[in-house]
C-alpha cells in the first residue's frame, strides 16, 4: 500500500477522514505510524496528496488530508483479455491496475474453462478489490473498468469494431509470423488469449475487425508473465 | 509443463526414457496420454524434440525420444535482483527463467530483510525447482544460473567490473531522471533493487561500475511486474 486511498464515504469534511479495517490496521502494522506523520492519500477517482495523521489508535485513523496531485497519466491501451483461472486473474488484475490500464474486457474463447464463469471473484466488489490493490501498490487512483463479455461472437461482431476504432490492434498469438512491434504510437487495443491461445475462428474474426497477430517468439509465456511484457512493448510507461 | 523435461539418470538406453513422479501424473492427469501419443521432450541442457508414447500406467511412463531440435537462443542479459521475499521470488524465478535469462545473481541491499538469506528456498535443489518450472513453461532446456551474493560491497566492488564488462548496463531506479530506453542492442546487464529500491550509496556504487540509473515513470511497481517489463525492453525476445 504505497498509497492510501480514500472513498467518499471516508470523509466526515472536506479535509478530513477517518479510516478503521483495512487501512487502519496497514497504517498502525506497516507504516508504524504516529501522530504528525505525513502520509500519501489519493482520492479514488480524484487528485492526490498528503495526509497528516491527527487521531491514530486501534479502533481509527483520523488524517487532515491535502490533495492537490493529479494521478498519472492513464496508459493508452484497451485490454481484451481471454479470462483466466481465478487465481491467475487476481495477480494479472492487480498488475495491469498497477501499470495504468483503464479499460479491461474480460472475453470468452473456446478455450476458457466455462467454470472460470461461475468464479465468486467476477462480482464486481470481488474485482474492485484487486483493482484497490493494483492502485495502491502504483499510486493511482483512477479506478479501471472492467467489463465482462462471456460470448465471443456477439462481442466481436457488435461492440469490438468500436472499441478498436482508430487504434492500432493487436492479438498476441504464439505462432503469428510477425514479432511484437518494439513500440507503438498512439492509443492501441490488445488481445491476449488464453493458455493454449485463440483457436484459428476466433484469430480469423478478430483480424476481420482490424487485429494484426503478433508473436513473443518460440518461448511459451503464462499469461501473468505476457501480460507486462506486451503492455511494456505498446506503451511508454 | 509445455515441455516434458528429461535429465540424465532417466535414460535407460539412449532413445528410451522412464519416469516417474510428477511427471508421469502430469502426462496423466493433464495431458491424459495414451499409447503411441507424441510429447514434447527436451534433454537438461541439451536438445529438444518428440517422445512416443511406448508404456503408460500408474507406475511409469516409458517414451521413445528424439532429439534433434535446438532449444530457443538464450536472452542476451545478465540480471542483477536484490533478493526479494521467498514467495515472490519463486514467481519471479519462474518467470525470468521463462524468459530466458540464464545468468541470475541475487544479491543483497540494505532494504533486504535479513530473514530472507535464511529462506529454505535459497537451497540448491529448491531454486532449481522454480527453474525447471520456467523452462517446461517456456519449452527450454538451458539451465540458468543462480548466484548468491549476500553481501554487497564486495560483490559489487570485486565482481561485477568483470560481469558487467562490455555490456550495457542499467540499474532501475524509481527516481532516475531517465526513462528506460525502449530498446538496447548487444548483452546487456540489469540490476533491480529491493521494495522501496536501493538506497543512495547503492545507487553510486552502481554506477562507479557503469551502471546507468532509469526510471520507469511515476508508477510503483512490484518486483514480480517490473522484471518482465524491464527484460522486454531490453531484449528482443
Amino acid at each position: 500500500m504505497n498509497l492510501i486511498l480514500l472513498q467518499n464515504n471516508d470523509f466526515s469534511s472536506a479535509t478530513l477522514v477517518t479510516l478503521t479495517g483495512r487501512r487502519l490496521q496497514h497504517v498502525l502494522e506497516v507504516h508504524r505510524a504516529k501522530v504528525g506523520d505525513i502520509l500519501r492519500v489519493g482520492q479514488l477517482d480524484g487528485l492526490m496528496g498528503e495526509g497528516r495523521v491527527c487521531t491514530l489508535n486501534t479502533d481509527k485513523l483520523e488524517l487532515e488530508v491535502q490533495l492537490d496531485q493529479e494521478p498519472p497519466e492513464p496508459l493508452a491501451l484497451t485490454l481484451l483479455l481471454a479470462l483466466p483461472r481465478p487465481k491467475m486473474l487476481k495477480r494479472v488484475l492487480q498488475s495491469v491496475t498497477a501499470l495504468g490500464v483503464k479499460q479491461i474486457y474480460l472475453i470468452n474463447s473456446y478455450r476458457v474453462e466455462k467454470s472460470f464463469w461461475g468464479s465468486p471473484l467476477l462480482q464486481p466488489e470481488k474485482l474492485q478489490e484487486q483493482l484497490l490493490l493494483g492502485l495502491e501498490q502504483a499510486c493511482d487512483t483512477i479506478l479501471p473498468q472492467v467489463h465482462l463479455r462471456p460470448r465471443f461472437k456477439p462481442f466481436v461482431e457488435d461492440e469490438l469494431p468500436q472499441i478498436a476504432a482508430e487504434t492500432s490492434a493487436f492479438v498476441a498469438h504464439p505462432v503469428a509470423k510477425n514479432a511484437c512491434p518494439l513500440t507503438s504510437s498512439g492509443p492501441s487495443t490488445l488481445a491476449i488469449g488464453p493458455e493454449g491461445g485463440f483457436i484459428p475462428y476466433e484469430i480469423e474474426k478478430l483480424q476481420e475487425c482490424g487485429f494484426a497477430p503478433i508473436s513473443l517468439g518460440r518461448r511459451i509465456l503464462r499469461v501473468e508473465t505476457a501480460v507486462p511484457v506486451l503492455l511494456s512493448r505498446f506503451c511508454a510507461l
